[in-house]
């Protein structure tokens, strides 16, 4: 049994403790007759269903007590896993939701990482710069290069830092491991989005039983 | 006499006065023989050139104290006008600068609000959004409009806040009169880069008189 998590830009696969990701382009064929999945993407959920037709979507297994309305399936997922906290995929899009007493009070989108680079070449060739993620926030920027990473740095963390209001910061996605380390509070988990995956199907199997 | 900016987007003029922005697909004719400009954009300085080929550029009749290296001439401009403060471009690209005792100690930059709009529908169709800038800036979003939305200016807002710290902002730029609003020791100046290029157009006459 495989799990699959399908977002904008790859899709993220779980499978007897081992966690990888494929782009839909070079996707595999999978061995495994079954695969769970959820999916914020139609075009890639495409890519996935070519290889394995009977995969089955998770996404009507999932509860989560929340006036948020069309938040994406990956973000309920995570936020089932825990039930005081912020809850942070930090991916092409950066979701940041608040999570209290098993309740989801709201959330933030951000641009993540990658896109502010796209975002900065489409404004001005001279702002076309890979940023430097190494420098020190208090930092004071005396160059092109510096001042687009540490606009793009300290905006993000202080966000985070200012949303989060204290709270423990779980953090997940292929730039989670990162931004976890400019938080005290903070626990990184890859597993977060597959561990909620997991709960739901448990509900499917108990209805499917 | 008439000063012209040339920004990435538009080139924006000034006459007896008068403001006005022009994009270089549409530029007019100008009547009078003399424009003074600067210019970030090679691309729409031709646009210019081409309308009046006499026009002279003030770039080498600034001074500024910056360790900075490769500062926009917009940006040199806008900071030769105040002595201590925080002066922020806020187009579609936001610069931040920071002012003391007539010494640029350094800047930052942040993505504009247009190029937010365009960062995010390139991540996903979902989030192909106007965002809605009437928000309280304290409202928990519960929606996508929502979370794009204040992610987008509680970030813009706080970082400007941060990087203040308590100093004056001086804000001109496209949406310069909409950001000064959160902040109570600020002041929107469009006439902010023009006052500097005046200062550079007095060294010129000096030299060349």
């Amino acid at each position: 049994m495989i799990l699959c998590d399908i977002g904008n830009t790859f899709l993220h696969f779980y499978h007897e403790g081992r966690v990888w990701k494929e782009s839909p382009q070079k996707i595999l064929r999978k061995r495994e007759d079954k695969i769970f999945y959820i999916s914020v993407s139609n075009k890639n959920l495409e890519a996935l269903l070519n290889i394995c037709p009977q995969s089955i979507n998770l996404a009507p297994y999932f509860t989560l007590d929340t006036a948020y309305r069309g938040l994406g399936i990956d973000r309920i997922a995570a936020c089932q896993t825990i039930s005081d906290g912020v809850v942070i995929d930090a991916g092409s899009a950066i979701t940041i939701d608040i999570m209290q007493d098993g309740m989801h009070l709201g959330g933030y989108i951000l641009p993540g990482i990658a896109s502010y680079l796209r975002l900065f070449s489409g404004i001005s060739e001279r702002l076309r710069i890979m940023p430097d993620l190494s420098l020190d926030l208090d930092l004071m920027p005396q160059n092109t290069k510096e001042a687009i990473s540490l606009g793009m740095l300290k905006s993000i963390v202080n966000f985070i830092q200012e949303v989060s209001k204290g709270k423990i910061i779980y953090f997940s996605g292929g730039d989670g491991k990162f931004f976890s380390k400019f938080f005290k509070n903070s626990i990184y988990n890859e597993m977060l989005v597959f561990n909620g995956m997991q709960k739901a199907m448990e509900v499917y199997y108990e209805k499917n039983s």
